[in-house]
């Protein structure tokens, strides 16, 4: 779908089916309420799929690389050259993504949206999804990070591989996202749509030092200046200061939101990608289940601005969507519970006396 | 192992193999600590196993359910009577913690501590592990709940049972509780041992209204009164305002640790057990994992006297180890990552500009 139609897709969750699946818990052999979380979950994904009695078990992360101009400017840790290297360990296999996804029974794919440098081994070259809208972004600090028709173009992939996904019978899509500097992007939208100074976002990401977060503060507060990208039109944003990789995951949040399935935000980028899906059409929220609050500084204020109550706090900051592979264990044992457990009336047991 | 020997062979962690586990980290293709709590898990699993590539493939949950005198006072929202219809849906694999353990490859194993009612299929009875100290506590809001001969006998039959799962292969052990009542004993246990009044640690349990929360605290305080439990006295505390399946889990949990181990500890009875255990030998902390933080008031008070960080916030308060068994995918993600993940040697991938 287009991008503009796919927006037009996006519905109210179905609260016939919310209701059906409340109802059922109400039923289960447990005092109500008293699987607290999980209970909610199912009744989200109910109302998520339409389906009183939802199920996540054909699950895809879909972890989108590209790289950033702005590395330029001194933002990261690591080199921009482990961005191609890190997706060639993606597709062996070696990554911690790849590890949490097989625990999980989940599908990976990885989409190159826009890498600078070289996938080393060109056999491994099957495996990757190229849908370049660029090679790298420009440096955001100097000048918009891509064109408008770019940003554009970046959503408009990401839809099309999560609704290939979808086709391909995905019940529950994730997140996840490599690139060297791209803490950087994802900050600088985050200040953009919630109007906050870069000091109360940019954290260290990959590990900079106190040097290393004053740059990437400066940077961030220049590229604000240089751009002014108008926080109340999130594609200006994402062509000023965004990313082809962000860009890409707010087309797939869009796209499960209008094919009616969960999705799974990961840390801080996949969340500024999901605030670009939430300032496009403001109903996604509710198809979003937050994996987890990630260390990185402004994430916590990122997911209150999406009203998401994350599942894990776990004192990670990998990105890659490992957080929301392991929110899959928590949002499929939701699902398990509705479908599994016995009522009071099939095992027998008497109800609370009241 | 009889108790006092069980608690003599509670050793330290094993630093070497916690180093190895951390310089392995260190190794993988991440940045440094950047999967934060999944790294601590895994540095810690090495040292409880001695080993410094631990796995917990092999997972066992051991319910205990017990009734309680106590509920003649009416602390309770249910009846008595749910204790053994509740055990019968364990043994047909209807109740939550059935469904979740499945979903987690873990194995529950059935204990009746000391139920009061009738199981009510006998053909369900062969899978029931029947190690009863007494057909239910006596009340303890007029004397002792036990005597001191069964307080330490239901700590034995634990451990026995804990050692026969290991035997049999166990590479993990987790708590779980079944008993109507029960968070009354747990939390006059806790109020006993950590010096506090009752109304900071007494909570609904399965749903008492406010008024029944009075009374339950009235209940707790009125215990402490007659029964003077000394808490530096553990046995004693046990014995005076304990319960079968909380001495049984305080076992359990001591012989993990004898064993090296890991066990997680479930909710808010589970914890009760925890502290009993950790007041006979405070070296049995550390081979402890807190799986979450319930939904009982109490609960996080007493996580912090054992100096334990729960894993997951589901606000969840159904007990049998469900909290328990949903940890399981955090505590295996934590083994996968270490063993799994490629080195940046083997990927070819470059580290920290530093």
């Amino acid at each position: 779908m287009e991008l503009e139609e796919t927006i037009k897709q996006i519905k109210p969750l179905d609260h016939a089916a919310m209701e059906s699946a409340r109802a059922r818990q109400d039923t289960l052999t447990k005092p109500r309420g008293s699987l607290g979380r999980l209970e909610e979950l199912s009744i989200q994904l109910a109302g998520i799929t339409a389906n009183p009695l939802p199920s996540v078990e054909r699950k895809t992360v879909i972890v989108m690389a590209a790289d950033h101009g702005v590395t330029r400017e001194g933002v990261s840790a690591y080199p921009a050259e482990v961005t191609p290297q890190m997706v060639s360990n993606f597709l062996r296999g070696g990554a911690a993504i790849n590890v949490l996804a097989r625990q999980a029974n989940a599908r990976v794919v990885v989409v190159d949206m826009g890498i600078a440098g070289e996938i080393s081994r060109s056999r491994l070259k099957r495996d990757l999804l190229e849908r370049r809208i660029g090679s790298g972004t420009a440096n955001l600090a100097q000048g918009p990070a891509m064109t408008p028709e770019q940003a554009e173009e970046s959503i408009q992939r990401g839809i099309e591989i999560a609704e290939a996904e979808i086709a391909r019978g995905a019940d529950i899509l994730a997140t996840g996202d490599m690139g060297i500097g791209n803490t950087t992007p994802a900050a600088a939208i985050a200040c953009a749509l919630m109007n906050q100074p870069p000091e109360n976002i940019a954290g260290r990401g990959t590990g900079v030092d106190d040097e290393g977060l004053k740059r990437k503060i400066a940077v961030i507060a220049r590229a604000l200046d240089v751009n002014k990208p108008n926080g109340n039109d999130p594609l200006d944003v994402l062509t000023k200061v965004g990313g082809f990789e962000i860009g890409g995951l707010a087309g797939v949040i869009l796209a499960a939101a209008a094919n009616r399935k969960p999705v799974v935000v990961d840390g801080f980028i996949s969340t500024a990608a999901a605030m670009i899906a939430v300032a496009l059409a403001s109903a996604t929220r509710d198809y979003m289940i937050a994996a987890h609050v990630s260390q990185e500084r402004g994430h916590k204020l990122m997911l209150e601005w999406l009203g998401l109550n994350p599942l894990l706090d776990m004192n990670m900051r990998l990105g890659e969507g490992t957080g929301a592979a392991l929110a899959f264990h928590l949002i499929e044992a939701s699902t398990r519970i509705l479908r599994e457990m016995a009522t009071f009336d099939e095992a027998g047991v008497s109800e609370k006396s009241d």
